[in-house]
Protein backbone atom coordinates (compact mmCIF):
# COMPACT_ATOMS: atom_id res chain seq x y z
CA UNK A 1 0.00 0.00 0.00
CA UNK A 2 2.74 2.53 0.48
CA UNK A 3 4.11 1.82 -2.73
CA UNK A 4 0.53 2.63 -4.21
CA UNK A 5 0.24 5.63 -2.02
CA UNK A 6 3.76 7.17 -3.68
CA UNK A 7 2.50 5.99 -7.03
CA UNK A 8 -0.75 8.09 -6.65
CA UNK A 9 1.07 10.77 -5.34
CA UNK A 10 3.52 10.67 -8.19
CA UNK A 11 0.70 10.75 -10.57
CA UNK A 12 -1.33 13.19 -9.51
CA UNK A 13 1.69 15.60 -9.50
CA UNK A 14 2.07 14.45 -12.86
CA UNK A 15 -1.71 14.68 -14.09
CA UNK A 16 -1.30 18.43 -11.92
CA UNK A 17 1.80 19.51 -14.23
CA UNK A 18 -0.24 18.21 -17.31
CA UNK A 19 -3.12 19.67 -16.72
CA UNK A 20 -1.34 23.26 -16.34
CA UNK A 21 0.38 22.42 -19.59
CA UNK A 22 -3.03 21.43 -21.63
CA UNK A 23 -4.95 24.37 -19.68
CA UNK A 24 -2.28 27.54 -19.72
CA UNK A 25 -1.56 29.81 -22.72
CA UNK A 26 1.73 30.06 -22.67
CA UNK A 27 4.27 27.30 -24.67
CA UNK A 28 5.68 25.07 -22.36
CA UNK A 29 8.88 23.26 -23.23
CA UNK A 30 8.49 19.71 -22.21
CA UNK A 31 11.49 17.83 -22.67
CA UNK A 32 11.76 14.33 -24.50
CA UNK A 33 13.48 12.76 -21.52
CA UNK A 34 11.45 13.91 -18.94
CA UNK A 35 8.50 12.69 -20.65
CA UNK A 36 10.30 9.08 -20.68
CA UNK A 37 10.94 8.65 -17.63
CA UNK A 38 7.28 9.06 -16.60
CA UNK A 39 6.29 6.34 -19.01
CA UNK A 40 8.23 3.83 -18.70
CA UNK A 41 8.59 4.24 -14.55
CA UNK A 42 7.14 1.07 -12.81
CA UNK A 43 6.86 -1.22 -15.55
CA UNK A 44 10.71 -2.58 -15.77
CA UNK A 45 14.27 -0.90 -16.68
CA UNK A 46 13.91 -0.85 -20.61
CA UNK A 47 17.44 -1.70 -22.20
CA UNK A 48 19.95 0.93 -23.12
CA UNK A 49 19.04 0.15 -26.85
CA UNK A 50 15.31 0.00 -26.40
CA UNK A 51 15.46 3.55 -24.73
CA UNK A 52 17.02 4.47 -27.61
CA UNK A 53 14.35 3.45 -30.16
CA UNK A 54 11.85 5.10 -27.39
CA UNK A 55 12.98 8.86 -27.75
CA UNK A 56 10.22 11.13 -27.79
CA UNK A 57 9.01 13.40 -29.40
CA UNK A 58 10.85 13.10 -32.95
CA UNK A 59 11.19 16.68 -33.53
CA UNK A 60 10.36 18.69 -36.65
CA UNK A 61 11.74 19.83 -39.90
CA UNK A 62 9.63 22.65 -41.56
CA UNK A 63 6.89 21.13 -44.64
CA UNK A 64 5.71 23.22 -47.73
CA UNK A 65 1.92 23.15 -47.04
CA UNK A 66 1.36 22.31 -50.47
CA UNK A 67 3.36 19.18 -50.81
CA UNK A 68 1.44 18.03 -47.62
CA UNK A 69 -1.76 18.72 -48.35
CA UNK A 70 -0.81 17.06 -52.41
CA UNK A 71 0.48 13.86 -50.75
CA UNK A 72 -3.26 13.73 -48.54
CA UNK A 73 -5.75 14.29 -51.61
CA UNK A 74 -3.41 11.84 -53.07
CA UNK A 75 -3.32 9.32 -50.28
CA UNK A 76 -6.67 9.49 -49.16
CA UNK A 77 -7.48 8.19 -52.55
CA UNK A 78 -4.86 4.97 -51.87
CA UNK A 79 -6.57 4.14 -47.74
CA UNK A 80 -9.03 7.25 -47.05
CA UNK A 81 -8.86 10.05 -44.70
CA UNK A 82 -6.43 8.94 -41.28
CA UNK A 83 -4.13 7.52 -43.94
CA UNK A 84 -4.49 10.70 -45.80
CA UNK A 85 -3.11 13.29 -42.92
CA UNK A 86 -0.78 10.78 -41.37
CA UNK A 87 1.48 10.21 -44.48
CA UNK A 88 0.87 13.89 -45.60
CA UNK A 89 2.82 15.20 -42.51
CA UNK A 90 4.92 12.41 -42.06
CA UNK A 91 5.99 10.97 -45.18
CA UNK A 92 7.62 14.43 -46.17
CA UNK A 93 9.68 14.08 -42.59
CA UNK A 94 10.45 10.35 -43.91
CA UNK A 95 11.78 11.56 -46.89
CA UNK A 96 13.62 14.86 -45.73
CA UNK A 97 14.76 13.26 -41.96
CA UNK A 98 14.59 9.90 -42.30
CA UNK A 99 15.21 8.07 -39.33
CA UNK A 100 13.28 8.18 -36.38
CA UNK A 101 10.39 8.64 -38.64
CA UNK A 102 11.09 5.70 -41.19
CA UNK A 103 10.46 3.46 -38.09
CA UNK A 104 6.35 4.28 -38.25
CA UNK A 105 5.06 2.43 -41.32
CA UNK A 106 2.13 4.72 -42.28
CA UNK A 107 -0.26 2.03 -43.28
CA UNK A 108 -0.90 1.59 -39.34
CA UNK A 109 -2.96 4.53 -39.22
CA UNK A 110 -5.30 3.10 -41.92
CA UNK A 111 -7.79 2.09 -39.54
CA UNK A 112 -9.03 5.49 -38.52
CA UNK A 113 -11.04 5.79 -41.62
CA UNK A 114 -14.70 6.51 -41.62
CA UNK A 115 -14.45 7.61 -37.88
CA UNK A 116 -12.27 4.30 -36.74
CA UNK A 117 -13.37 1.41 -39.05
CA UNK A 118 -16.61 3.30 -39.93
CA UNK A 119 -17.98 3.87 -36.54
CA UNK A 120 -18.81 7.72 -37.65
CA UNK A 121 -16.83 8.63 -34.54
CA UNK A 122 -13.81 10.94 -34.54
CA UNK A 123 -12.82 12.13 -38.26
CA UNK A 124 -10.33 10.02 -39.80
CA UNK A 125 -7.93 13.55 -40.60
CA UNK A 126 -7.61 14.28 -36.84
CA UNK A 127 -6.65 10.67 -36.18
CA UNK A 128 -3.89 11.20 -38.19
CA UNK A 129 -3.23 14.48 -37.17
CA UNK A 130 -3.50 13.16 -33.47
CA UNK A 131 -0.60 11.38 -34.12
CA UNK A 132 1.70 12.89 -36.30
CA UNK A 133 1.56 16.27 -33.48
CA UNK A 134 2.44 13.85 -31.24
CA UNK A 135 5.10 11.91 -32.76
CA UNK A 136 6.61 15.24 -33.55
CA UNK A 137 5.45 17.49 -30.77
CA UNK A 138 4.73 15.89 -27.56
CA UNK A 139 2.65 17.04 -25.06
CA UNK A 140 3.08 20.59 -26.90
CA UNK A 141 1.21 18.61 -29.84
CA UNK A 142 -1.89 18.29 -28.03
CA UNK A 143 -2.06 22.66 -27.57
CA UNK A 144 -2.05 22.00 -31.93
CA UNK A 145 -4.22 19.21 -31.88
CA UNK A 146 -6.48 20.93 -30.11
CA UNK A 147 -6.56 24.12 -32.25
CA UNK A 148 -6.52 21.82 -35.51
CA UNK A 149 -10.35 20.35 -34.48
CA UNK A 150 -11.34 23.58 -33.06
CA UNK A 151 -10.76 25.05 -36.51
CA UNK A 152 -12.23 21.52 -38.22
CA UNK A 153 -15.49 22.67 -36.54
CA UNK A 154 -15.90 26.25 -37.44
CA UNK A 155 -14.73 26.24 -40.86
CA UNK A 156 -16.60 26.04 -44.06
CA UNK A 157 -14.97 22.88 -45.23
CA UNK A 158 -13.41 22.03 -47.92
CA UNK A 159 -10.96 24.47 -49.22
CA UNK A 160 -8.64 22.40 -50.95
CA UNK A 161 -8.53 22.83 -55.06
CA UNK A 162 -6.70 19.63 -56.06
CA UNK A 163 -4.74 20.77 -59.73
CA UNK A 164 -6.41 17.38 -61.37
CA UNK A 165 -9.68 16.40 -59.44
CA UNK A 166 -10.76 13.21 -59.45
CA UNK A 167 -15.10 14.20 -59.17
CA UNK A 168 -16.30 17.46 -59.01
CA UNK A 169 -18.43 18.79 -56.11
CA UNK A 170 -20.90 21.79 -55.19
CA UNK A 171 -20.91 22.18 -51.94
CA UNK A 172 -19.09 23.41 -48.72
CA UNK A 173 -20.32 23.31 -45.41
CA UNK A 174 -19.74 23.95 -41.55
CA UNK A 175 -19.53 20.70 -39.64
CA UNK A 176 -20.07 21.95 -36.23
CA UNK A 177 -18.04 18.86 -35.15
CA UNK A 178 -15.26 16.32 -35.39
CA UNK A 179 -17.03 13.54 -35.70
CA UNK A 180 -17.19 11.87 -39.22
CA UNK A 181 -20.95 11.14 -39.45
CA UNK A 182 -21.85 14.69 -38.43
CA UNK A 183 -19.29 16.02 -40.71
CA UNK A 184 -19.96 14.31 -44.05
CA UNK A 185 -23.57 13.18 -43.22
CA UNK A 186 -24.60 17.41 -42.84
CA UNK A 187 -22.18 17.74 -46.61
CA UNK A 188 -24.24 14.66 -47.96
CA UNK A 189 -27.31 15.85 -47.24
CA UNK A 190 -26.52 19.15 -48.82
CA UNK A 191 -24.75 18.09 -52.03
CA UNK A 192 -27.42 15.28 -52.56
CA UNK A 193 -24.53 12.66 -52.39
CA UNK A 194 -24.66 9.31 -50.81
CA UNK A 195 -21.40 7.66 -49.12
CA UNK A 196 -20.71 5.35 -51.96
CA UNK A 197 -20.84 8.45 -54.62
CA UNK A 198 -17.36 10.38 -56.36
CA UNK A 199 -18.66 13.60 -54.76
CA UNK A 200 -18.69 12.06 -50.89
CA UNK A 201 -15.25 10.12 -51.77
CA UNK A 202 -13.69 14.23 -53.37
CA UNK A 203 -15.07 15.62 -50.73
CA UNK A 204 -13.72 13.87 -48.01
CA UNK A 205 -10.09 13.69 -50.20
CA UNK A 206 -10.35 17.34 -50.29
CA UNK A 207 -11.05 17.80 -46.65
CA UNK A 208 -7.73 15.30 -45.72
CA UNK A 209 -5.55 17.80 -47.69
CA UNK A 210 -6.99 21.03 -45.78
CA UNK A 211 -6.73 19.00 -42.30
CA UNK A 212 -2.90 18.22 -43.12
CA UNK A 213 -2.51 21.72 -44.65
CA UNK A 214 -4.29 23.63 -41.43
CA UNK A 215 -1.82 20.96 -39.33
CA UNK A 216 0.98 21.72 -40.81
CA UNK A 217 0.96 25.43 -40.71
CA UNK A 218 0.60 25.38 -37.05
CA UNK A 219 3.52 22.92 -36.81
CA UNK A 220 5.71 25.78 -38.90
CA UNK A 221 4.82 28.29 -36.56
CA UNK A 222 5.08 26.11 -33.48
CA UNK A 223 8.86 25.42 -35.15
CA UNK A 224 9.40 29.00 -35.64
CA UNK A 225 8.48 30.02 -31.96
CA UNK A 226 5.37 31.88 -33.33
CA UNK A 227 2.30 29.47 -32.09
CA UNK A 228 0.14 30.63 -29.62
CA UNK A 229 -3.07 28.62 -28.39
CA UNK A 230 -6.12 30.65 -29.05
CA UNK A 231 -8.26 28.58 -26.64
CA UNK A 232 -7.70 26.28 -23.46
CA UNK A 233 -8.52 21.98 -23.14
CA UNK A 234 -12.58 21.42 -23.66
CA UNK A 235 -11.74 19.83 -20.11
CA UNK A 236 -11.15 22.84 -19.10
CA UNK A 237 -13.99 24.97 -20.54
CA UNK A 238 -16.87 22.33 -19.66
CA UNK A 239 -15.23 19.98 -16.98
CA UNK A 240 -16.02 16.80 -18.63
CA UNK A 241 -14.73 15.86 -22.45
CA UNK A 242 -16.75 17.14 -24.90
CA UNK A 243 -17.28 19.09 -28.21
CA UNK A 244 -19.26 22.32 -28.18
CA UNK A 245 -22.92 23.24 -28.68
CA UNK A 246 -23.73 20.95 -25.38
CA UNK A 247 -27.99 22.27 -25.87
CA UNK A 248 -28.29 20.63 -28.87
CA UNK A 249 -28.55 17.17 -27.26
CA UNK A 250 -28.85 19.18 -23.05
CA UNK A 251 -31.73 21.02 -23.83
CA UNK A 252 -31.33 22.50 -19.55
CA UNK A 253 -27.95 23.52 -20.18
CA UNK A 254 -26.79 27.08 -19.88
CA UNK A 255 -25.65 28.81 -23.06
CA UNK A 256 -22.36 27.55 -24.35
CA UNK A 257 -19.09 28.88 -23.04
CA UNK A 258 -18.79 32.03 -24.79
CA UNK A 259 -15.63 32.32 -27.46
CA UNK A 260 -15.64 28.64 -26.99
CA UNK A 261 -17.14 27.76 -30.35
CA UNK B 1 -5.46 12.40 -67.61
CA UNK B 2 -4.43 8.85 -68.58
CA UNK B 3 -2.43 8.40 -65.27
CA UNK B 4 -5.45 9.84 -63.45
CA UNK B 5 -7.38 7.58 -64.89
CA UNK B 6 -5.34 4.44 -64.49
CA UNK B 7 -4.79 6.01 -60.43
CA UNK B 8 -8.67 5.95 -60.62
CA UNK B 9 -8.94 2.71 -62.05
CA UNK B 10 -6.38 0.94 -59.30
CA UNK B 11 -8.31 2.76 -56.63
CA UNK B 12 -11.67 1.40 -57.45
CA UNK B 13 -9.80 -2.35 -57.67
CA UNK B 14 -8.51 -1.21 -54.19
CA UNK B 15 -10.98 -0.18 -52.27
CA UNK B 16 -13.25 -3.52 -53.93
CA UNK B 17 -10.90 -5.93 -52.47
CA UNK B 18 -10.29 -3.39 -49.09
CA UNK B 19 -14.71 -3.82 -48.85
CA UNK B 20 -14.56 -7.02 -49.10
CA UNK B 21 -12.17 -8.17 -46.83
CA UNK B 22 -14.57 -5.70 -44.04
CA UNK B 23 -17.62 -7.21 -45.00
CA UNK B 24 -16.71 -10.79 -45.32
CA UNK B 25 -16.98 -13.42 -42.64
CA UNK B 26 -13.93 -15.21 -43.81
CA UNK B 27 -10.43 -14.36 -42.69
CA UNK B 28 -8.46 -13.31 -45.88
CA UNK B 29 -4.52 -13.16 -45.60
CA UNK B 30 -3.41 -9.80 -46.79
CA UNK B 31 0.56 -9.92 -47.24
CA UNK B 32 2.24 -7.08 -46.34
CA UNK B 33 4.29 -6.59 -49.50
CA UNK B 34 0.22 -6.13 -50.72
CA UNK B 35 -0.31 -3.39 -48.87
CA UNK B 36 3.48 -1.43 -49.06
CA UNK B 37 2.75 -1.29 -52.46
CA UNK B 38 -0.65 0.23 -52.26
CA UNK B 39 0.41 2.96 -50.01
CA UNK B 40 3.82 3.61 -51.46
CA UNK B 41 3.24 4.08 -55.18
CA UNK B 42 3.41 7.10 -56.89
CA UNK B 43 4.85 8.82 -54.21
CA UNK B 44 8.49 8.35 -55.25
CA UNK B 45 10.39 5.21 -54.74
CA UNK B 46 11.53 4.36 -50.98
CA UNK B 47 15.26 3.65 -50.73
CA UNK B 48 15.95 0.28 -49.95
CA UNK B 49 16.48 1.10 -45.94
CA UNK B 50 13.21 2.93 -45.85
CA UNK B 51 11.36 0.42 -47.13
CA UNK B 52 12.94 -2.25 -44.94
CA UNK B 53 12.28 0.07 -41.90
CA UNK B 54 8.46 0.15 -43.08
CA UNK B 55 7.65 -3.00 -42.97
CA UNK B 56 3.66 -3.90 -42.10
CA UNK B 57 2.35 -5.33 -40.24
CA UNK B 58 4.44 -6.17 -37.39
CA UNK B 59 3.18 -9.69 -36.39
CA UNK B 60 2.36 -10.78 -32.87
CA UNK B 61 3.42 -13.20 -29.92
CA UNK B 62 0.62 -13.95 -27.85
CA UNK B 63 0.30 -11.99 -24.60
CA UNK B 64 -1.32 -12.60 -20.86
CA UNK B 65 -4.66 -10.98 -20.94
CA UNK B 66 -3.93 -10.47 -17.38
CA UNK B 67 -0.50 -8.64 -17.83
CA UNK B 68 -2.04 -6.49 -20.41
CA UNK B 69 -4.64 -5.58 -17.97
CA UNK B 70 -2.45 -4.64 -15.00
CA UNK B 71 -0.08 -2.54 -17.36
CA UNK B 72 -3.40 -1.14 -18.63
CA UNK B 73 -4.82 -0.39 -15.29
CA UNK B 74 -1.67 1.01 -13.78
CA UNK B 75 -0.62 2.98 -16.63
CA UNK B 76 -4.07 4.83 -17.24
CA UNK B 77 -2.81 6.22 -13.90
CA UNK B 78 -0.01 7.82 -15.95
CA UNK B 79 -0.92 9.20 -18.86
CA UNK B 80 -4.51 8.15 -19.18
CA UNK B 81 -6.68 5.76 -21.31
CA UNK B 82 -4.93 5.97 -24.80
CA UNK B 83 -1.51 5.59 -23.35
CA UNK B 84 -3.34 2.35 -21.29
CA UNK B 85 -4.23 0.11 -24.06
CA UNK B 86 -1.65 1.38 -26.31
CA UNK B 87 0.78 0.05 -23.43
CA UNK B 88 -1.21 -2.76 -22.03
CA UNK B 89 -1.13 -4.31 -25.89
CA UNK B 90 2.65 -3.04 -27.19
CA UNK B 91 4.67 -2.90 -24.01
CA UNK B 92 4.46 -6.58 -23.91
CA UNK B 93 5.50 -6.89 -27.22
CA UNK B 94 8.16 -4.51 -26.77
CA UNK B 95 9.57 -6.26 -23.93
CA UNK B 96 8.89 -10.14 -25.42
CA UNK B 97 9.35 -9.28 -29.18
CA UNK B 98 11.70 -6.31 -29.50
CA UNK B 99 12.63 -4.74 -32.76
CA UNK B 100 10.04 -3.67 -34.40
CA UNK B 101 8.38 -2.92 -31.23
CA UNK B 102 10.95 -0.90 -29.43
CA UNK B 103 10.52 1.60 -32.80
CA UNK B 104 7.62 3.15 -31.50
CA UNK B 105 7.46 5.33 -28.84
CA UNK B 106 4.13 4.40 -26.19
CA UNK B 107 3.84 7.83 -25.40
CA UNK B 108 3.15 8.87 -29.32
CA UNK B 109 -0.93 8.04 -27.92
CA UNK B 110 -1.34 10.08 -24.90
CA UNK B 111 -2.90 12.10 -26.86
CA UNK B 112 -5.80 10.29 -27.60
CA UNK B 113 -7.00 10.84 -23.85
CA UNK B 114 -10.75 12.52 -23.31
CA UNK B 115 -11.99 11.42 -27.01
CA UNK B 116 -9.01 13.00 -28.43
CA UNK B 117 -7.39 15.84 -25.96
CA UNK B 118 -10.45 16.27 -24.38
CA UNK B 119 -13.20 16.39 -27.22
CA UNK B 120 -15.53 13.47 -25.98
CA UNK B 121 -15.17 11.83 -29.03
CA UNK B 122 -13.61 8.33 -29.89
CA UNK B 123 -13.19 6.63 -26.33
CA UNK B 124 -9.22 7.27 -26.38
CA UNK B 125 -9.34 2.96 -25.06
CA UNK B 126 -10.19 2.41 -28.49
CA UNK B 127 -8.10 4.87 -30.43
CA UNK B 128 -5.14 2.82 -28.47
CA UNK B 129 -6.59 -0.42 -29.49
CA UNK B 130 -6.95 0.73 -33.06
CA UNK B 131 -3.41 1.56 -33.18
CA UNK B 132 -2.01 -2.00 -31.98
CA UNK B 133 -4.37 -3.97 -33.85
CA UNK B 134 -2.94 -2.43 -36.98
CA UNK B 135 0.23 -2.45 -36.21
CA UNK B 136 0.51 -6.05 -35.41
CA UNK B 137 -2.58 -7.63 -37.90
CA UNK B 138 -2.79 -4.82 -40.15
CA UNK B 139 -6.27 -4.70 -42.22
CA UNK B 140 -7.29 -7.77 -40.67
CA UNK B 141 -6.58 -5.60 -37.63
CA UNK B 142 -9.59 -3.94 -38.99
CA UNK B 143 -11.86 -6.74 -38.31
CA UNK B 144 -10.84 -6.91 -34.40
CA UNK B 145 -11.26 -3.54 -34.02
CA UNK B 146 -14.89 -3.67 -35.08
CA UNK B 147 -15.51 -6.44 -32.88
CA UNK B 148 -13.85 -4.82 -29.82
CA UNK B 149 -15.81 -1.27 -30.64
CA UNK B 150 -19.18 -3.26 -30.71
CA UNK B 151 -18.74 -4.86 -27.50
CA UNK B 152 -17.39 -1.79 -25.60
CA UNK B 153 -21.19 -0.35 -26.72
CA UNK B 154 -22.84 -3.13 -25.61
CA UNK B 155 -21.23 -4.42 -22.54
CA UNK B 156 -21.70 -3.62 -18.76
CA UNK B 157 -18.20 -1.87 -17.56
CA UNK B 158 -16.21 -2.08 -16.00
CA UNK B 159 -15.64 -5.61 -15.16
CA UNK B 160 -11.71 -5.29 -14.01
CA UNK B 161 -11.45 -5.85 -10.37
CA UNK B 162 -7.79 -4.23 -10.02
CA UNK B 163 -5.22 -6.54 -6.91
CA UNK B 164 -4.90 -3.04 -5.46
CA UNK B 165 -7.56 -0.54 -6.75
CA UNK B 166 -6.84 3.61 -5.92
CA UNK B 167 -10.20 4.28 -5.69
CA UNK B 168 -13.39 2.00 -4.96
CA UNK B 169 -16.67 2.27 -7.03
CA UNK B 170 -20.13 1.33 -7.10
CA UNK B 171 -21.86 1.52 -10.54
CA UNK B 172 -21.01 -0.03 -13.77
CA UNK B 173 -23.04 0.34 -17.04
CA UNK B 174 -23.32 0.19 -20.88
CA UNK B 175 -22.42 3.11 -22.66
CA UNK B 176 -24.30 2.57 -26.16
CA UNK B 177 -21.82 3.95 -27.56
CA UNK B 178 -18.01 4.46 -28.47
CA UNK B 179 -18.15 8.10 -27.81
CA UNK B 180 -16.09 9.40 -24.44
CA UNK B 181 -18.80 11.77 -23.45
CA UNK B 182 -21.29 9.33 -23.57
CA UNK B 183 -19.56 6.40 -22.56
CA UNK B 184 -18.25 8.06 -19.25
CA UNK B 185 -21.42 10.49 -19.13
CA UNK B 186 -23.74 8.16 -18.31
CA UNK B 187 -21.61 6.36 -15.82
CA UNK B 188 -20.66 9.51 -14.03
CA UNK B 189 -24.57 10.18 -13.96
CA UNK B 190 -25.46 6.85 -12.44
CA UNK B 191 -22.60 7.28 -10.11
CA UNK B 192 -23.03 10.53 -9.02
CA UNK B 193 -19.52 11.22 -9.54
CA UNK B 194 -17.72 14.43 -10.77
CA UNK B 195 -15.36 14.31 -13.96
CA UNK B 196 -12.20 15.10 -11.52
CA UNK B 197 -13.38 12.75 -8.88
CA UNK B 198 -11.17 9.43 -7.96
CA UNK B 199 -14.23 7.45 -8.61
CA UNK B 200 -14.39 8.42 -12.26
CA UNK B 201 -10.44 8.30 -12.40
CA UNK B 202 -11.27 4.67 -11.23
CA UNK B 203 -13.91 3.55 -13.29
CA UNK B 204 -11.77 4.64 -16.46
CA UNK B 205 -8.51 3.23 -15.38
CA UNK B 206 -10.57 -0.14 -14.79
CA UNK B 207 -12.27 0.46 -18.69
CA UNK B 208 -9.20 0.79 -20.01
CA UNK B 209 -7.73 -2.72 -18.62
CA UNK B 210 -10.97 -3.77 -19.87
CA UNK B 211 -10.89 -3.01 -23.19
CA UNK B 212 -7.07 -3.97 -23.39
CA UNK B 213 -8.04 -7.46 -21.97
CA UNK B 214 -10.46 -8.28 -24.75
CA UNK B 215 -8.39 -6.97 -27.57
CA UNK B 216 -5.44 -9.30 -26.29
CA UNK B 217 -8.02 -11.99 -26.25
CA UNK B 218 -9.51 -11.53 -29.47
CA UNK B 219 -5.65 -11.26 -31.03
CA UNK B 220 -4.64 -14.53 -29.31
CA UNK B 221 -7.93 -16.29 -30.91
CA UNK B 222 -6.82 -14.61 -33.98
CA UNK B 223 -3.12 -15.40 -33.82
CA UNK B 224 -4.81 -19.21 -33.04
CA UNK B 225 -6.66 -19.14 -36.30
CA UNK B 226 -9.60 -19.35 -34.29
CA UNK B 227 -10.91 -15.63 -34.67
CA UNK B 228 -14.28 -15.42 -36.49
CA UNK B 229 -15.59 -11.97 -37.12
CA UNK B 230 -19.48 -11.37 -35.74
CA UNK B 231 -20.46 -8.60 -37.86
CA UNK B 232 -20.43 -6.56 -40.79
CA UNK B 233 -18.77 -3.31 -41.10
CA UNK B 234 -21.19 -0.64 -40.04
CA UNK B 235 -20.61 1.15 -43.38
CA UNK B 236 -21.75 -2.92 -45.27
CA UNK B 237 -24.38 -2.21 -42.53
CA UNK B 238 -25.51 1.06 -42.65
CA UNK B 239 -24.43 3.09 -45.90
CA UNK B 240 -22.19 5.17 -44.53
CA UNK B 241 -20.16 5.63 -40.97
CA UNK B 242 -22.39 5.67 -37.62
CA UNK B 243 -22.74 4.18 -34.62
CA UNK B 244 -26.12 2.17 -34.19
CA UNK B 245 -29.12 3.22 -32.37
CA UNK B 246 -29.71 5.38 -35.36
CA UNK B 247 -33.58 6.48 -33.98
CA UNK B 248 -31.86 8.29 -30.91
CA UNK B 249 -31.14 11.46 -33.26
CA UNK B 250 -32.67 10.78 -36.04
CA UNK B 251 -37.09 9.86 -35.80
CA UNK B 252 -38.00 9.40 -38.73
CA UNK B 253 -35.55 6.33 -39.96
CA UNK B 254 -36.72 2.46 -39.98
CA UNK B 255 -36.00 0.75 -36.88
CA UNK B 256 -32.00 -0.65 -36.28
CA UNK B 257 -30.68 -3.41 -38.44
CA UNK B 258 -31.90 -6.80 -36.71
CA UNK B 259 -28.95 -7.88 -35.48
CA UNK B 260 -26.62 -5.08 -35.08
CA UNK B 261 -26.78 -3.58 -32.33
Amino acid sequence: MKFIRSLVKHIKKESLSRRELLTGAGKIAVGAAGIGIVSAGGLGILSEAQAKNTEFPWGYKKIDPARAGKIAYENWYKNFCCYGTTSGILLPLQQDVGDPYTRFPLEAMIWGHGGAVGWGTLCGCLTGAGLATSLIAGQEGELILNEVISWYTKTILPIYEPANPIAQIRQKNISGSALCHISVGKWMAKEGATFDSPQRMERCARLTADITIKTVELLNDWSDGKFQPSRRSQVAMYQMPTENKCRQCHSGLEPDVPGNI
